[in-house]
């Protein structure tokens, strides 16, 4: 391998991308070195603007910047009385692309999946009940992916709500069963909002 | 759109990087933000390190750093009197790892394309005739791509060196090893033809 350390290190942190192969590393590696610099520092400056300023929404755990709430807790003309609870951030945008939810939501940060080392605990659940308890709530829309981990997940929440006195709802699996929320085209993913029912006792 | 300016300038940034789209580069962000700081830093700082470090070599116009030399035509084990012409660095890569080659490369930054708008002042072709005028090379060993561009770049390499008295050879066109006569296309079937060679006791 006749790389220069630089080019190889810089082949190496691009091949640790999710989707990124080697040889995709190799190819995105030369095209940020033949480009002009402005374009290579803009994208290393995003990265690391990024890593500074975006942290999590101390109330729906989003992503959001210099620790305030997220764009969509601070926004007034949301509504508050519904609450969609997702897997992850990918999610929200997925559904606000369909504008068809109007309220705000609840990111659990994964699913519920022990097998992974993802319990109870490494899931927002404690700050979901926080949150119902000083938020006047109606209806909690559970929009966790249709497979088994967002399905245990939905069945999880809707164990730990139970006993507040609060509709509980699961948007419709419209989306093809084993499949992901965040790749959901908006029109099915609309329909799914559409026609989400009552979670009741199996 | 609710991403945050930062969030949506780093998806910005990554969607113009080859072969990642708008998803990818969704997906790449946000495996970013989630990731430990440390990893996305040393990203960033291997992409602005490599774009301040690395240039071309002034012999063989290969990526070099600190404007120095590449490794390759500072290697004294490297032998002087061969040097193979290639269109891009990455070609430099695929020669060096068939262990074949102990000569030095002259990339020509690109192939002769006029509707592209590169012509013979955009590829290094001057410079390398300046190499020819001092260095004592025996041979030119020709390996542009076998394609339309590749070709008129051998041919035009050819001609300028005609004058001089150097060998001049053109890698081999053929079928791929361990493929299949079957499926070749008729141009690749035509040249394995042409440069059939004597079977000879081995």
């Amino acid at each position: 391998m006749s790389y220069s350390s630089t080019v190889q290190e810089l082949i190496d942190q691009l091949g640790k991308l999710p989707g990124i192969g080697p040889k995709s590393a190799q190819r995105i590696a030369f095209y940020l070195l033949k480009s002009p610099s402005e374009e290579a520092i803009r994208l290393a400056k995003a990265i690391s603007e990024a890593k500074s300023r975006v942290s999590y929404c101390p109330r729906c755990f989003n992503f959001s910047e210099y620790g305030r709430e997220c764009e969509i807790c601070r926004d007034p003309k949301r509504d508050h009385r519904f609450v969609c609870v997702v897997e992850d951030a990918q999610d929200v945008e997925a559904i606000e692309r369909t504008r068809q939810f109007s309220g705000r939501y609840h990111v659990m940060q994964g699913a519920f999946s022990p097998i992974d080392g993802v319990g109870v605990d490494q899931l927002r659940f404690k700050e979901l009940l926080g949150r119902l308890n000083v938020e006047s709530v109606e209806e909690i829309i559970i929009a966790t992916n249709p497979n088994l981990e967002g399905e245990a997940t939905a069945a999880l929440i809707h164990k730990y709500l139970q006993p507040l006195d609060i509709r509980v709802t699961r948007i419709a699996s419209g989306l093809p069963v084993g499949g992901d929320l965040e790749y959901a085209d908006e029109l099915t993913l609309g329909r799914a909002f559409e026609g989400r029912r009552e979670v009741v006792e199996e």
